[in-house]
């Protein structure tokens, strides 16, 4: 009986497609029957998590149930959900899954200290709606980090325009203005940058290959957390 | 009620990953609720198909057809399957299933004419199992092309390792000898090159973009065809 990792994705699709990537490259495999078995529930038509959190947009929570019932029923032994803003129900997913399921924020905030020791400011870029549900926030702060947001003018010019880029399949015009935000954050003082929103990662990969000490990418963290414990 | 595209994938897992993002690329949708929802059984255990092609390995077959009910039993709307070797088994996957199964070969031989009107010799490059299946061969020469695959030389020293280097994460060594393999198709008179193989694409992305008039990457016209399928 196949083994699967589970994974509640689509949103948005191509972070869904990039996470699945990441996996592969994770996975220290020369032939496909040692890679990690996938079985991907991707409704991608859930209702906007952050239109709900920041707005009046319809709540995400019974597609998320769905999904992660859906899961359970076909025995995975594990669920991953490559998207940050998704986290606010972190509470009601764990509660109706029988399986294990892996937090991105607390895998990523883990890579921290890993990346750079000596890093005392956190910078964290994310959707407006992972920003308030304060899910980066808290945690660094409990672990005694400094963090920086963008400003609320930052979120609407650049932020949510890059997401709503990468969501269009428009990558290049996505890494133009993620790049801004990310200048912006080192300048007042990041030591490390979280990308805290799956599409994030898919704008600014040219820059997270070429200073790699500076970027933490969530959906990367939650794939080598998914196979070490897929391995494990 | 979500329309699911069914994806029978895992061989494999990387090949399956790019034909998730081709789906998104050619989906012309601004936010994620208008992407293709998709249900992904990626069983990357299925045993190889063209070891039981060439050899004595194990039948995929009911791994394969574990796949088709599942997908089928979830209320997918229709089947893909990103491997082409796998399409050895077509008639029983179409005759397991109760919904549409697209086939890559056949979608991949309709891409010869758009391509380039005024072809009459393509090369194939695929495992040794699919070119054994005979799939593409046998369309094709129905259609009136002359058809030119790899020498026996060329699938042992180049074709099966370069597609081994993708299953193992080694893309740029796979490019290398993929190259090799077109270069030499090209000089034999192919006008047109078909990748009929979920791997080879992966280590000629490079080539695809440099001369898409040459190239037929099957994963892109599977990815095409489901899209179609599924915005109809």
């Amino acid at each position: 009986m196949t083994s699967f990792l589970g994974v509640l994705g689509g949103m948005g699709p191509l972070a869904t497609a990039d996470f699945l990537k990441k996996i592969v490259e994770n996975t220290p495999a020369q032939v496909d029957q040692k890679h990690v078995p996938i079985l991907l529930y991707g409704d991608c038509t859930t209702p906007d998590r952050t239109a709900n959190i920041v707005g009046d947009g319809p709540s995400p929570l019974p597609s998320l149930l769905a999904g992660i019932r859906f899961l359970n029923q076909a025995g995975v032994k594990a669920i991953c959900i490559p998207c940050n803003s998704a986290h606010q129900w972190f509470a009601d997913i764990e509660a109706t899954s029988n399986v294990p399921v892996l937090h991105i924020a607390r895998v990523s905030v883990a890579q921290v200290k890993i990346k750079n020791p000596l890093a005392r400011v956190v910078g964290v870029m994310s959707t407006m709606g992972t920003y308030r549900s304060g899910i980066y926030t808290n945690a660094l702060v409990e672990m005694g980090y400094k963090v920086l947001t963008p400003s609320e003018e930052e979120f609407n010019t650049l932020v949510s325009p890059g997401i709503a880029h990468v969501k269009a399949n428009r990558v290049s015009s996505a890494e133009a203005v993620f790049q801004k935000v990310a200048s912006s954050l080192l300048q007042r003082g990041a030591d490390v940058i979280i990308l805290g929103c799956t599409e994030i990662p898919i704008g600014m990969q040219r820059q997270c290959q070429l200073t790699p000490a500076i970027y933490i990418d969530s959906t990367e963290a939650l794939a080598k957390s998914a196979v070490d414990l897929m391995s494990g």
